[in-house]
C-alpha cells in the first residue's frame, strides 16, 4: 500500500545521515499522502543503516496506524498536528542538527544575517517557547505541534515563507510541500545556523539584511516573478 | 578463551575510529564477561589499524593478566575500579575526544542545555577535580578509578543515570552495560559537549533545561514507562 | 563550439563540491576565452551531480546567449562586468563558502594575519558596502559587478593583487587568469577567513602581520623575482 | 641513491593531507640520512597527487643539492639549520596546518591544559617573535631556522621535550627523529592546538595542568621508566 511514498519516505530520511544532521537515530521525516490523507514517517529508534522502505509507518490524519509493523516515530503527534494545520505542506523532518540545536538551545531566534538566509527563509527563523509542564504531561508531542502552530499564527509568520522553526531546549522542525523539501529546509537551516554563530563571534554589533535586500533574493527565488533556475522550483 | 567477548571488545574499540573519537592510539574500550569475572581490553599504544580481535587482553577482577601476549591499556586500573565498584556496569570507554576534553581541560562540568543531553544523561556531566601529587604518586590509573567512584558516591549521582565523567585536565571516561554502550554514551557526550560549547557562545547567559522537560526526555528513553523505540533498548 | 572551455568550466564547477564550498546549488564558476570574446558558465539552479560540460552556457561580452539550452546563471550579469573591467582576468567564482560568508555577513574586510594569506592576496580583502535599494532594484546582478569594479577602483586596489572580495550580507567572488584558478583563490579565501576567524578569537588585540613579511611572501611567489615552485606559476 | 630514504619521506609527505594538515602544496618533510649527512625533501610546489618517491630532493648538509631533478622546498634552509644544531633530531615537517597557524597568527604561545599536551609536549609550545626586516631581507628561511635555534637556547627548552614551535604571523615547524615522527608532532601539535582554543573559549580564566600531572604523564611515555605502550616507542 503507497509502496511510491514509502519507497520516497525512505529516501528522504536516508537524506539525514548523508548530509550529517544525525546522530544515531536522532531524526526522522514524514510526507503526507494528499489524495488518501495518509502520510509515511521512519519508525521509532531504528539504526539508519538497516532501515528500509517497508519499514515506514503508514498513519491516517486522525492519528491511527494503518498499516506497519514497528511502532511510528515518538514525534508523530507533532507531525500530525502540522499536516492538520499548515494547508499547503506535504513534508515534515525533525533533527538535532547541531548548529540548528545550539541554537535552539541558546533560546534565541535566527535572525536574517545574509542572502543564504533570505534566498530560503523570509525574516527570522523563529525560537519558540518551552512548553509548559502541564502541556508536557497532558500530551508532550502533540501539544509540540499545538504551540508550533499557534505561534506561528500569534507571530504572523507565514509558514510556506519560513519552513522551519526552533524549539527552545529541544531542536529544530522543518517542512516542506514533500518529504525531500522538508530536509532540504533542514540542511539549509543548519548552514544557516552555522553561518549566524561565525557573524556574531566575527562582528558582535553585526546588523540584520536590509530588507530591500532580502526581499530581491527571496523573490528572486519564490513567487511569479522569480527567475533563478530553470523555470522550475528551485 | 572467550573468543566472543574479544571479539566485541574488537568491534567496540574500531568504533572509536569510525565516529571520529580518536586521534593515534588515544583510547581504550573494555568489556567484563559477568559469569567469569574476565574482562578484555585494548592492548597499549596499538595502531587501530593493525589491532586485531586477538591482541585483546584478558584481566580478572584482581587484576591479574590471565591471556594476552601483549601489555593491556595502562588505564587497565581505572576500568577494574569501575567494573569492581559500579555494578550493574559491563563496559567502560576511555577516550581523549576534542569537545569531550576541552571541556575537561577547562574544569567546568557540562550543564543540560537541551533534550540530547537528557535522552541519555540525567543531569550534569561532572568534572571531576585533578588528583593530588600524592594520590598520582602512589597509583595514577587505579587512583582516577577511585576519585569517579568516590565522587559519584558524595554527589550522591547514579552512574547509570549519568553514564560518564570528565576527569580535571584529562579527559573522559564513559561507561554501560557493555563495551559498546560504552562507546555510545562516548559518542553522544562528545555531541553534547559540543552543542554546550555553541550554545554558551550563542547565549552567554543560557539556562538549564527546565527540569520537568529533562524528566520528560530521560524517562520517554528509561525506565518502566519508556515509550520510545521498538520495546527494546533504545 | 568551444568544447575545451566547456570542458574546463564544467571541471572548475566541480572543484566546488569537491573542495567543500557550496551546498546544494549555491556556486557558480565562469571562464573567457579571450580570442572569442565568449564566456562560459555553469547554468542555473542545476545540481553538481548533474551537470554534464555540455551543460555549460556560452555568452559573449555584450551579454548575449550564445549557446545553451538551459538559462545561465543568474549572476552572469557579475561575471560579465567583471570581464569587461578587470582586463587580465579569465575567469571569475562565486560560492557562498561558510566562513567566507559568515565575513561577508558580519561586514568586515579581513585583516592579513599572516603568510598563507599574504601568499595569495596582497593586502586586505575588502568587504564591499550592500548595494542601495535603487541599485538592486534597477539591475541587482549588474550592479553587484559595478560596485566591486568601481570599489576596487576607488580603493587603489589591484584585482590582480587582491583576487577576491566579499559583498555584504551576501559572499564573496574571487577571480584568476582562468576558471581553475577562480576557484583556487576561493579556497584560498575560505581558509584565510577561517584561520582570520580563530586568529581573533584567540587574540582579540592581535596586529596585522607586518608590511615587510607580507612582501616578503606575496614577492616570493609572484613577479619578477619569484623563487617558490618549478619555475612556472605557483 | 637513498632510494629507501625518499620512499620514506614520499610516504611522510603524504601523510599531510591524510590527516588533513595541507591545503594545496602548503607543507613539506625532510628526513636525514645521519651515515651520509644527506636529507630528502619534498620539491617545491608540487601537487601531493602527482608526487612521487621519486621526485624527492636530496640534500647535502652544507646545503648543496645532491640529487633531483627539481627544485627543493623553498623552506629548504630552515632545514637545514635545524639539522645541524639539533644534534638529535631527523625528521622536519612544516604545515599551516589550521589551528596551530591560527595561534601562529594570534602570536600567543600554546600552554598546557591538559594531558594530551602533556604525552608530547613537556611544557608550552612557544610562538617565536616575527623576524625582523633586516633578517628577511637577509636571508628569510635560513634566519627562520636560525631563530628557531636561538630562541630555543636562549629560553632553555629541549627540543627532544618540545618537538615544535611556531612562528609568529606565519605557522607551526615540528620535528622528531625521522620524518614519520616529525609528522606526528604536527598531527598532535594540530590537535592540542584545537581544543587549547576551545578550552580558553569555554572557561577564559583556566589555568595551566599542574606540573606534577604534566610530569606525570610525559614520563608515562618518555624515558627511562616509561610504561605506556608495548616497549617500543609510544
Amino acid at each position: 500500500m503507497l509502496e511510491d511514498l514509502k519507497e520516497r519516505v525512505y529516501k528522504a530520511n536516508m537524506m539525514l545521515p548523508q548530509y550529517g544532521l544525525v546522530t544515531f537515530t536522532w531524526g526522522n521525516v514524514s510526507e503526507l499522502d494528499e489524495e488518501s490523507g495518509i502520510f509515511a514517517i521512519k519508525p521509532s529508534g531504528v539504526d539508519y543503516n538497516l532501515l528500509t522502505p517497508d519499514d515506514m509507518v503508514l498513519i491516517d490524519l486522525d492519528g491511527n496506524k494503518v498499516e506497519g509493523k514497528l511502532n511510528p516515530s515518538s514525534d508523530t503527534p507533532t507531525h500530525l498536528e502540522l499536516y492538520r494545520n499548515f494547508q499547503s505542506i506535504g513534508g515534515v523532518c525533525h533533527t538535532h542538527s547541531s548548529y540548528a540545536t545550539s541554537w535552539a538551545q541558546s533560546g534565541r531566534s535566527i535572525k536574517c544575517y545574509g542572502t543564504t538566509h533570505a534566498d530560503y527563509f523570509y525574516g527570522d527563523i523563529p525560537c519558540l517557547r518551552c512548553l509548559t509542564a502541564e502541556e508536557i504531561e497532558e500530551a508532550y508531542e502533540l501539544n509540540t505541534g499545538k504551540l508550533i502552530v499557534n505561534e506561528f499564527k500569534r507571530l504572523g509568520i507565514d509558514p510556506d515563507a519560513v519552513p522551519a522553526c526552533l524549539c527552545k531546549n529541544h531542536g529544530p522542525f522543518s517542512w516542506g510541500k514533500n518529504g525531500k523539501k522538508a530536509v532540504e529546509s533542514a540542511v539549509v537551516l543548519e548552514e544557516v545556523a552555522k553561518m549566524a554563530y561565525r557573524t556574531e563571534l566575527i562582528n558582535p554589533k553585526v546588523e540584520e539584511t536590509p530588507q530591500f535586500l532580502q526581499d530581491k533574493h527571496y523573490f528572486r527565488k519564490h513567487g511569479a516573478n522569480a527567475y533563478y533556475g530553470q523555470g522550475g522550483e528551485h
